[in-house]
């Protein structure tokens, strides 16, 4: 039996894994079947795909001995797995809609991977409207992070819509190529920039204790270092920062990446902005809604990649990776005011970054991020202070349109992690013209949580009407996925032709 | 807000509770929906049901505090629940068989139960062929245990095909009358019945282990007691009795209470002898496949209903509960001298408990389960020799045809409790004219699980084939509803027919 040992870092997210905060992050997929299709296309795909039982690395990797009899665990390399534990087939209830491959992606996504098997799932939902299906996989984060696991499953996918028998993306044996060379390794997710990080910085050392000493140190370091900066610590504290359950809710929008640029362009600001000006108007009147509006702005941690002023000028692997913090002007009532205020906090953080050396880039970071990685360590997550509100990641996606069997897909939504002191997180994923949008968060600290993402179309709305110029065109395909059953007329009045009584009509059919 | 104490056989249920052995029980109920009924039945169903927020005791009860924090935990009495996290509705992929119904319903009954809610979920499951639906409905057994579960769920199903809008069961208030006035309650599951037991014997104890020390010296008395009786502490060791994981796999069979009785009589047996042959048979073939089959015969633990030596002849509610074990036969070849073997068994098992007195069947029952108890509540359990192989409940039901909105049910499956120890259980539940059979185990213990209802299902054959007289009839609707895709030639011809290609056919279906 092959076994590797788990760097310290993936035993770190092994460790900090608990019932209520399970470290898995995963993505949605929705793809449109071809109009000629059979009508089991979805369950000739499933046949196929359970046809390949020999799993590559990592997907073939199972935690040796138990998840909490070891500080240093290994990855046990099996010969075979039991595809059909990993990879199932299931349905969506009609009518099929956002509203119901929500409510499922919710609860997929709530149940712990098991961690006495290669610790991932993948599901081909089928009875998804408009003759769609989607795939919903999840992974824990000591397997691999969000955007490798992104990058692995695409590598399913084809690029013609014409080619078919493709092998599913557990049966791809892995590149040889350098972790580098590939465009989406300059932009990570929070957690995998943290990762890297950290990891970078600890590899000697073979203990937890030892492993939150260094942090310590680290921090002690960047922060003496660094006082001129003014580390943005004053984030209020919130909702969404305190301890979590383990039921989710996930809520998703889906947009044009071409219309979202014509908007930028057009208010003066960075796509970045606009999209954090969307999110912090959501949250917004979100959070006054449920009467939890801090009378301080929330503040958003932002990974992004910056190229240090000690970097080659044609070097895109000299660029380093770090967070900023923006201000997303919460206490502001004016939408393009909020846009300006936002605007001028992330140009101030880049601008600040810019003139930094590569070294002091990461004692920045260190200080900025040790604090959160130390608290999830420790225990003692989502009962400190928050070093910011709400994580903001977009990820870049690939650029052509994919295809499974002749299906093209249509949006990639990433759904990411969860911790103690980060009740939610939004991520955007690119991918051709589209930015894909995953709300996702604790069921209990946010009720209702999908009305941000409601709230998140209206804001678009918003900014159409500002910034619009009647030539950008709507999103590709739908508007808003998300759109609780008091908001939709149509839905309503289905409801109401019904006969069966029920004592309070007009309930969301999102919660669950 | 009100709160209840946890009793200490109740507070016992939790605290043995793990991740890999969650104590949570259930049914699966099958609903054929009237074929003048509009095409969202379901729908309408859900909608009326999720009207109904107030639920009464015992599904508004949440542990206060945690589930570790206290080993004399409280219920919390709620005014409201999260509905719609406790009421889901979900469907099966096409075609939507007794396989994707028994692969969805093993996934469900893997999760374990949010312990910081009330304990309890119930799914509506559309998309079962025959224009059906199920209804699944998973417990805590802290909350309720199974029989009582069935019991509530029944009374907010009809009598009366024309009944509509009765509310559903979370929403009916409790019944005053008293336990002992119910039918069910003279012949409990295994696990009720300890509870039982054990609970009586210990109520002035307040610490765990004052629990485990009155349970030893229980069983140091009741085996001094008991010499002379042989306790039979003669199971093997066998792939059924080790430690246990999280995922569960899930099976069903569906029989005629008349065939049964007919059969039974034509052989001159009980129709629990009949029951616990058709289980030897299918264990003997499935353990002989996978390798396992002991060299000395499994047996079997079966709770029963005994009338004291002392007791009053006309005083039903006098019966005193216990257990026998039974002898499977599974070292014999012959299926017919199986049955007699069998037969022997239990006849001599009862004939030495009539002859005890109510206070010497305590005494046997403690002596009996106390080592099994001591094993949960130790954490032996699964290391230990096992006090029996495998747990055979056969539970009465319902007479009556029970109806929700006109759609007939047609049968109630069992979903029961699987401890370290015990790695698979079979209850049968009586409904109508219907047995239904519920197979359910660790997934990882026995590969294939399945395999063991669809011997059940050839064992039935054989027992015809022994003892019918042509006359008996088939089942009530469906013979076997587990069936493995190589068994299936129908599905085996259609998966032909197919053109996406795949590197093995013919695997299982229900394997998720």
């Amino acid at each position: 039996m092959q076994t590797k040992r788990l760097n310290l870092v993936d035993t770190a997210w092994l460790n900090v894994d608990t019932p209520n905060a399970p470290m898995q992050v995963g993505g949605l997929l929705t793809f449109q079947i071809p109009e000629d299709a059979p009508a089991d296309f979805c369950q000739r795909l499933v046949d196929a795909w359970r046809g390949h039982s020999v799993a590559e690395r990592p997907w073939n990797q199972r935690l040796r001995g138990g998840r909490w009899r070891n500080v240093a665990p290994e990855w046990e390399l099996l010969d075979a797995i039991d595809i059909e534990y990993h990879f199932r087939h299931s349905a969506l209830p009609a009518p099929g809609g956002e509203l119901e491959l929500g409510a499922l992606t919710s609860r997929l996504h709530s149940h712990p991977l098991d961690l006495t098997r290669p610790p991932w799932e993948c599901h081909i939902i089928e009875g998804l409207a408009g003759n769609r299906f989607a795939l919903y996989l999840k992974v824990h984060h000591s397997l691999i992070d969000g955007v490798a696991g992104m990058r692995l499953l695409a590598r399913a996918l084809s690029t013609s819509v014409d080619e078919h028998d493709r092998p599913p993306f557990w049966a791809i044996p892995p590149k040889k190529s350098s972790r580098r060379s590939s465009p989406e390794a300059q932009r990570p997710g929070l957690y995998r920039a943290v990762s890297q990080l950290v990891g970078e910085a600890t590899e000697q050392v073979t203990s937890l204790s030892g492993f939150a000493r260094i942090l310590r140190d680290m921090l002690r370091t960047a922060r003496s270092g660094t006082n001129g900066m003014g580390l943005p610590f004053a984030a209020p504290s919130s909702v969404l920062n305190g301890r979590i359950n383990a039921p989710r809710r996930y809520a998703t929008q889906l947009y044009s990446l071409s219309e979202f640029k014509a908007l930028a362009a057009s208010a003066g600001v960075t796509i970045n902005d606009l999209l954090l000006t969307v999110c912090g108007t959501a949250l917004r009147r979100y959070l006054d809604e449920i009467g939890a509006l801090p009378d301080r702005d929330l503040t958003a941690g932002i990974p992004v990649s910056v190229r240090p002023a000690d970097g080659e000028e044609e070097d895109a692997a000299g660029n380093a990776i770090t967070f900023i913090i923006a201000n997303l002007a919460t206490t502001e009532g004016d939408t393009a005011v909020r846009l300006k205020r936002i605007a001028e906090s992330t140009r101030a953080a880049k601008h600040s970054l810019e003139k930094l050396s590569g070294a002091a880039i990461t004692q920045y970071t260190v200080a900025l991020m040790a604090p959160y990685i130390l608290s999830l360590v420790s225990g003692m997550a989502g009962r400190t202070r928050p070093v910011f509100n709400v994580t903001v990641s977009n990820l870049p996606g690939p650029r052509e349109d994919l295809y499974v069997e002749g299906a093209r897909m249509e949006a990639f939504f990433p759904t990411s992690l969860v911790t103690h002191g980060q009740a939610l997180n939004i991520t955007i994923h690119g991918y051709a013209d589209t930015l894909g949008f995953g709300f996702i968060g604790c069921r209990d600290s946010l009720p209702s949580l999908q009305h941000i993402a409601v709230y998140a179309g209206e804001a678009v709305e918003e900014l159409r009407a500002l910034y619009g110029k009647g030539d950008t065109g709507g999103p590709r395909r739908r508007k808003a996925h998300a759109t609780p059953a008091g908001k939709d007329n149509g839905r309503k009045t289905a409801a109401k032709r019904r006969t069966t009584p029920a004592r309070s009509r007009g309930q969301s059919r999102t919660d669950t």
